[in-house]
């Protein structure tokens, strides 16, 4: 083989290369590596924010982050509510003061997004109490809006 | 004005009825109507193997409703469980005979599509058994496969 084609060899080799980088930065198949990126540094914040507003007993601003939307589901230990004005009132019986709402934690946050407007969270939440700690998992299902990325669904349980 | 005119309007307005139909019909911001319809019937289909296969105690088709991948994840009250292998040993291991299984019972499902590809189907579950019923809400997101639509991720609960 000769020195000729050995570097035409090269040159095809570094060019598929970059071609295949640039596709799969830019998604082979849906959003751009940065836009994901985005869209999970958009959802941070909006939990990042409920956190805070739970922590600070402000119960109507950790629903900002919510779907305000009669389509609005939450599934718990009390069946599925329904509407924003459902999970409103689920939360304020559920923990009706400042020391039943106590510390809330997130972690263990996973994100898999579903096409390009729609994305699953999985996490842990904690409650730290005077009157005992609670916690488990929830699964989120976002999607994305005008306004930004809202939870269209919670389902929200107690590990034992 | 004219019956021409009358005539011409009667016809322009016909014809963009029928466009708006058609477009509506073939899904103007995605799926047609009959593709939604054609994956909700199957859908529905797994979830009806699904109890099928519960009810003559064979857990091993229950799961074949499931992502068959490590990526599978299961949130219930003992948290997150991973990967096919992994929600297969919970089940058994929570359901470890046909006392245990009961009679099982899916009903009030509710759909929605998350793009082309993903779905969000929420609904109750109930098994009746001797040893005492016991019921609850699960979240099931569904994602299409070459092979069919398979849950990606369940959360189950049950209710108080």
């Amino acid at each position: 083989m000769s020195n000729t084609r050995i570097s035409n060899f090269a040159v095809t080799g570094l060019t598929l290369s970059l071609i295949c980088f640039a596709l799969a930065r830019h998604g082979l198949f849906g959003q751009s590596v940065d836009a994901r990126e985005a869209d999970r540094a958009a959802i941070n914040r909006v939990l990042h924010s409920q956190q805070d507003a739970w922590n600070r007993g402000d119960v109507d601003a950790f629903l900002v982050g919510y779907w305000q939307s009669p389509e609005l589901t939450f599934s718990g230990s009390s069946g599925v509510s329904r509407g924003w004005d459902g999970v409103l009132a689920r939360y304020k019986k559920s923990y009706p003061d400042r020391a039943a709402m106590g510390q809330l934690d997130f972690s263990g946050l996973e994100f898999r997004f579903l096409g390009a407007d729609a994305a699953l969270v999985l996490g842990q939440w904690h409650l730290k109490r005077e009157q005992g700690d609670i916690g488990g998992v929830f699964t989120l299902v976002w999607q994305r809006f005008p306004n930004g990325w809202k939870i269209i669904h919670d389902h929200t349980s107690a590990t034992s």
